[in-house]
């Protein structure tokens, strides 16, 4: 854990350090991620198969076990337990709510000139969503992914899911169900991307992939970024807690081992004025550290990646925080709005004492998909745009097109396009 | 040229086979480019010089020969003839004003629940431009790049164009005298894109990099996705004409040339239902070609990419054009409105008789720099979203808190993250 103070000496190049800091992996596996696409490419479900076979240790056979049927999902979902079941349907009611919000408007009208101009914004035809098999396999993923596809209109949503020896998680299919995923392949890793983007004799072809992966999945997907749309690469877990010293160090402690429990390669990182409730957080951290079942992942993640940064007075947090753009900023004062006013680089933000960011993760309504690695400062979450695209017009009458054409004509010529010229002093004439 | 008509038994397979046949150059540039990235990456501006030396013919000093200065640029606009320097402003207001009319809203409201929920958008802080040298250097591409980004908001815009031998092309410059550019550096190919990316001595890094450029620079900039945002991956230019009989063969002869003049691998198509009218365009793109400048690769594309293909009735054209999912699509007929409700992929669209292509391409307003390659499925023009992100926020209170929260640690608990139960938990206790 890394304790900075901002009147320190070092403050700046240990904070640059910080900010420059890549906590992913480095694995180099764009050659044998290009060989699977490739095979995979030419051999279709023959070359899926061996795959899976090799690397799932599953048999796909030639008759129904490629898929998880409609009715399995409903059966996982009719035997959760009723308050799990009512848990489900209410975040995949709040995130509907939420999405629903979000649909773009189309434009449609005409300008001084009489030239009709607009936009009409569409649903992709089909969406591919990856979920993780083992550990990283969390409904609450999949609602985030589904949900938004299915609210943008897309009309077929296929997931991919690696089963390994065959077992799958019953509350991924379950809120499958609940999202109304239309297909589900037992197939995962670089292979699954490469049959959802090129399509095989099964499996038609999609346009759109998202969901998080391994190393294999992200790089296949970033390989295949052009033949299909995908969302943008994902790295490890953040967050990043701006807290005065009348925080309960109980709740912040909790907030930022919320993300360390993910994974060693999470980082939390707490901004407080308050150098002794710094240090009355730290104490809590290590107490509630070891009653978690977690407790490996959030001590790794706390102990390499952990830091508590002092400040003088939390009007210096802002800038510190727009550096480090992390992917989820909580606020955690009586009267957040100035410090929020301030941010210009974040995924999400949790304002106030009392939302907790585990909130977002699951019924808040906002997407749980964020910008990690710093790109916040270039990159969104997850929204219904990922899985829509806009199509421009233009109209034109004889009248504006001789207002406004003998521009496009001069400009064609001296960009020594003569075609695009003519096309116009044609219809001049 | 190939001639399609949909009433011969083999259409459909030579139909999917032009839907599937990809355009697009496949050298393997990845691994020199990985090269230059990380030459450029560890030693900054030595190795951009080096590489500038070696490809552009050009020695970077180490005063101010690294810029073109906005006292250049401004000379360059004040020696336009008055017609195009007009023209320039008239296609920068025209799109300006088009894209002002984008910018998206914020979303702040509380729900039902009490929840305070939303999404704040903001501009990227930098955005590079990639501006190619020679023949494709066009001052169209430039405002449309550059408008949109400073629109967005975007403080510092930056742009990097090869000078060959130290050559530039003065209407580009004029170009980014109006557009605003705020730097330009005399540096093209991946190792510019590097240095934008990375950043280097001289050159602060960038967030968002968009602009067209040769296999290496998009080969570069898809390298480097994640590390900065990108836009889409740009392949040769397409039209799709969808005329009836009663149209002029010379304008849509035009229409069809002035995308086959940019590139032999351009594809122009033209789908009508007077089999007579096809066979006037192909007559006039004929004799129209012969009178070009831009002959050599306006015959080369028609003649390998061209298409001409022959419907019973209109109505069968929008479900091809769907297939096909083209860059630019005219609708050249009295009423357009039916066809056009029935289009659900194309980038741009062009409605009546009166709206050749490129008035779109210069003045129009709506962006030229549109998806190709059968794109427009899943992807946009270029817009000022692609200079801005959203950040979402959440804000509880105990009472919503208490409404929720036990939803969320259900789920916590269901998915085997104990803190983030724990964080809620603690909150309602």
């Amino acid at each position: 854990m890394l304790r900075l103070s901002t009147d320190k000496p070092d403050f700046e190049a240990k904070f640059a350090r910080l900010v420059n800091d890549r906590r992913e992996s480095v694995s180099d596996v764009a050659s044998t991620v290009a060989d699977i696409l490739a095979r995979v490419r030419a051999r279709g479900d023959e070359a899926v198969a061996e795959y899976t076979a090799r690397f799932d240790k599953y048999t796909l056979a030639d008759d129904g076990d490629w898929r998880i049927t409609a009715t399995q999902c409903r059966d996982a979902y009719d035997a959760l337990e009723p308050a799990l079941r009512d848990a489900l349907e209410l975040a995949a009611a709040r995130i509907r709510a939420y999405h629903e919000d979000q649909l773009p408007k189309d434009r449609d009208f005409t300008d001084a000139a009489g030239v009709r101009l607009g936009a009409r914004w569409g649903a992709v035809d089909a969406a591919g969503l990856y979920v993780p098999g083992g550990r990283a396999s969390y409904p609450s993923s999949l609602l985030m992914n589904a949900i938004p596809a299915k609210v943008a209109g897309v009309r077929r949503l296929v997931v991919t899911t690696p089963t390994p020896k065959g077992e799958s998680n019953p509350l991924v299919l379950a809120a499958a169900h609940v999202a109304g995923v239309d297909e589900i392949w037992r197939i995962g890793g670089a292979q699954a991307i490469a049959a959802l983007a090129y399509g095989t004799k099964q499996i038609a072809p999609v346009d759109v992939i998202t969901g998080p992966g391994n190393d294999y999945v992200a790089e296949a997907k970033r390989q295949l970024f052009g033949v299909v749309g995908i969302d943008m690469v994902a790295g490890p877990s953040e967050i990043l807690v701006i807290a005065d010293g009348q925080n309960d160090p109980d709740w912040i402690a909790a907030d930022l081992l919320s993300q360390a429990e993910h994974d060693p390669a999470a980082q939390s990182i707490l901004i407080t004025d308050d150098a002794r409730f710094g240090e009355q957080v730290e104490d809590r951290v290590d107490v509630q550290c070891s009653m978690l079942s977690t407790e490996k992942s959030a001590r790794a993640s706390w102990d390499k990646h952990g830091v508590i940064i002092v400040v003088k007075d939390l009007a210096e947090a802002p800038a510190l925080a727009n550096r480090l753009a992390a992917e989820h900023v909580e606020l955690a004062v009586d009267d957040p709005e100035p410090l929020f006013n301030q941010l210009r680089h974040a995924g999400s933000v949790f304002l106030g004492r009392h939302t907790p960011e585990a909130i977002g993760d699951y019924v808040a309504g906002p997407n749980h998909v964020l910008p990690t690695g710093r790109r916040a400062r270039f990159s969104s979450g997850l929204s219904v745009l990922d899985f829509m695209k806009r199509t421009s017009f233009i109209q034109m009458d004889p009248q504006s097109l001789a207002t406004i054409g003998p521009a496009a004509i001069a400009l064609a010529q001296a960009e020594g396009l003569p075609a695009h010229a003519k096309s116009v002093e044609l219809r001049l004439s």
